[in-house]
């Protein structure tokens, strides 16, 4: 694990570092030390480790909890290279689309492609950062909505450190039988109105999930449009488990 | 209007009257002077306006809100004498359902023919609650899950003065026209595994739900099972609102 830089801002201390040359940003309170609980964040398709939802939340967590926060780029996005074969996929699932396929099967079966990679590097990720003081070996959360659901879901269904999940904007095509495995607390964001994830898709993976306290808090409106109370909601939902 | 009783406990001050003959419940801040918004809870079928989980959100809302919080006796409940009409619509169904008729359509039929009544009676409630001092002409509330959600909707529908409703356990099958008519926020609370109200149909109601802002929290468990922390969501939501 190789530290590139450290700033700070409105009291949180941005790091951003490389763990086995992959891109990661950690987040902390300002001029913290001693350990807390760390809750790692996906990032959407598309999008990066310091993309604005990501960002915006993970400030949250680290100034209205005191918890350590953190960021993988995921394959193929952020300052990672382009990868051929998620390339090829992506562009073979267009071709598809144009010609009439839907568009949700396609989704489910690349995100759970991609996760094959992200569940062992976000593992080896945790290791790497509960090594460090400022966070050590506690309890972990996980945060992800959309590609970081589709991610998340073997992810925390794996990593018997994470005790605490927010998922939502994915549905259960590719991912109900990881779900199935996931005990741990889970508040689950579903957009009411997801023109990318059909809505019966998206209750059937909140149904699929094993864990005895799980919430699904539905709003309405497309996709990306999830409501700023679901973020103070999350934090509270971390406080009470982690 | 005219007030029965007068108790304290937990920082909570609770009277009793009757209005028109009709029994109900005000409970407010101790030694509280001055006007606040207030909260109208409905009780569920078979309860009273002090039952316990009546009397715990009202309690909640006062301590943890600084609200006004009432209940009345429905129609055949509580202190009020039985209704012959309804009692005989009761046998009635209870032989339909043992015939082997669905419960849900009969249950929703009873609580519209109910809601006749308790919609003019809770808005004389709010005249003459808000009449006063310690209540005054502000915004109010409401809270009815169940049989409160039954006679909630069309209340919430017909009253200006509600500008935030928690809803719940409760289908679309008589009210989805009324529940259109709603435009003000609404928390709706949906168990996962209500063997009264069908998921679909629950489901439906939120979806018919004609708010802009609305959001719907399912948790696992049979129909009378709402987790605490819904309570503290429920406190937080009428905060933002009222």
């Amino acid at each position: 694990m190789r530290f590139l830089s450290e700033t700070s801002a409105d009291g949180v201390r941005e790091q951003l570092f490389t763990l086995d040359g992959r891109p990661g940003v950690l987040w902390t309170p300002d001029d913290s030390t001693g350990p807390r609980p760390l809750i790692l964040l996906g990032h959407g398709g598309g999008q990066h480790k310091r993309a604005p939802g990501v960002l915006a939340r993970a400030h949250r967590f680290v100034t209205g909890g005191g918890f350590a926060a953190a960021c993988f780029d995921v394959p193929g996005h952020g300052d990672r290279p382009t990868d051929p074969e998620f390339d090829r996929i992506a562009t073979e699932n267009q071709a598809r689309v144009e010609a009439g396929e839907p568009v949700a099967p396609l989704i489910a079966a690349f995100q759970a492609l991609v996760a094959r990679r992200t569940v062992p590097e976000w593992r080896a990720g945790l290791d790497a950062l509960q090594a460090l003081d400022v966070v050590g070996p506690g309890p972990a959360g996980y945060w992800g909505v959309s590609l970081g659901c589709g991610l998340g879901v073997p992810f925390v269904a794996a990593e018997p450190r994470v005790r605490a999940a927010v998922l939502g904007l994915g549905g259960a095509l590719a991912s109900a039988a990881e779900a199935a495995r996931i005990t741990v607390p889970v508040e689950f964001l579903v957009q009411w109105d997801d023109e990318r994830v059909p809505r019966d898709q998206a209750l059937a993976l909140f149904d699929a999930l094993g864990s005895a306290e799980k919430s699904l808090h539905a709003n309405p409106g497309p996709h990306a449009t999830i409501p700023p109370y679901e973020t103070e909601s999350n934090l509270r939902f971390f406080r009470r488990h982690l």
